[in-house]
């Protein structure tokens, strides 16, 4: 699982739901709120801090942006349908050689989200080779067509919760990860609702990979 | 004319340039790079302050962002391939009862951008009706296009200069404003710099208006 903070919760809280979750995504909502914020954070053990800066800029902005964030993040997510030359190509050498990784979008869980473009992006998506990608867990056919066209790459999936899908849905069509936010730190007690959330997806995962068998 | 700035220059250049250019364009390096620059900035006289934050997010995460520069901001610009349900209807409506304005990406300046989804964009474009548009100046065909679809709509167009356009091109062909920024914040003298390319331009103009005539 991986949480997505996009506002500061008390330390003491965070620390106890990284007993559980061991990956975080932030945005800008949390950047701008508080970039202190992000040395309290790193000095959690996280296996991968990801910024989800929806990089989606000409080559020389997207560089610039991540170059502030260097120090603090694994990995970046960026938008593929702006294409290679001049704006991934060179967004993706630069965090290879600074040995950081890259997510591409490949489809969003918002309605509005058109996947007409799909064919487009898996071809951006193929030339760029990122680390993984995200595929919106409100959209499960989308994350079979994903995972069936690229075997060996993570595939995080935002959406769960707050915007609808239910938990453990994208990981039972194939996704590695599911990303969950509000439903965490907008409740009362996250650190409850976190355990909650983990053995909810344990039981779905569970009945679906019976049913697979 | 509009200036893009992607870096901090000295107040007293900033102030000197104002006199000559009265719309900035603002991005997320500078923003990173001191945030408290922005109180500098709106104390100079600007017709309109650009946030070019390429929002590119879900509704939730947009106007989360957005909020945190309403008091700086006249307009921001967003990405129109996002598309409206869940993205840009909520984001459109929470600026308009703000006072805010919108500008949608149509077309950007970089060689990999692909101008196939145009008739997709172009749909957005007219649902969500924006104050106007980005489309590249480094793309003439693209501005003769979008104007031609878009009578009175403000077209601003970047990519001039160090991306490889011609100072006026994006004028002659449609466009309301031109955005400028590395050819004059990377200037050794920014403010000669900016007055020269004001003159090139007016030039450009006087040109393409006697061959229109």
């Amino acid at each position: 699982m991986i949480l997505s903070l996009d506002r500061q919760i008390p330390l003491s809280t965070l620390s106890e739901i990284n007993k559980y979750i061991h990956k975080v995504k932030i945005g800008y909502p949390l950047i701008l709120e508080n970039i202190e914020y992000l040395d309290d954070i790193v000095k959690l053990h996280w296996d991968e801090i990801i910024f989800d800066l929806k990089l989606a800029d000409i080559d020389n902005t997207m560089v610039l942006i991540v170059s502030k964030f260097i120090n603090y993040a694994d990995s970046f997510i960026a938008h593929s349908f702006i294409g290679i030359e001049g704006a991934l190509d060179k967004l993706s050498e630069f965090l290879k050689n600074q040995n950081k990784s890259l997510y591409l979008v490949l489809s969003m869980s918002h309605k509005g989200w058109n996947d007409e473009f799909y064919p487009y992006l898996k071809n951006i998506a193929k030339t760029i080779d990122p680390k993984g990608f995200v595929v919106g867990a409100t959209r499960p056919n989308m994350i079979r067509i994903v995972r069936n066209d690229f075997r060996d790459k993570i595939i995080i999936s935002p959406g769960v919760g707050a915007q609808g899908a239910m938990i453990g849905d994208a990981i039972c069509n194939g996704a590695d990860y599911e990303i969950i936010g509000r439903s965490i730190y907008e409740s009362k007690d996250p650190v409850t609702e976190t355990k909650k959330i983990i053995e909810t997806q344990e039981v779905k995962i569970n009945e679906c990979k019976r049913t697979e068998n």
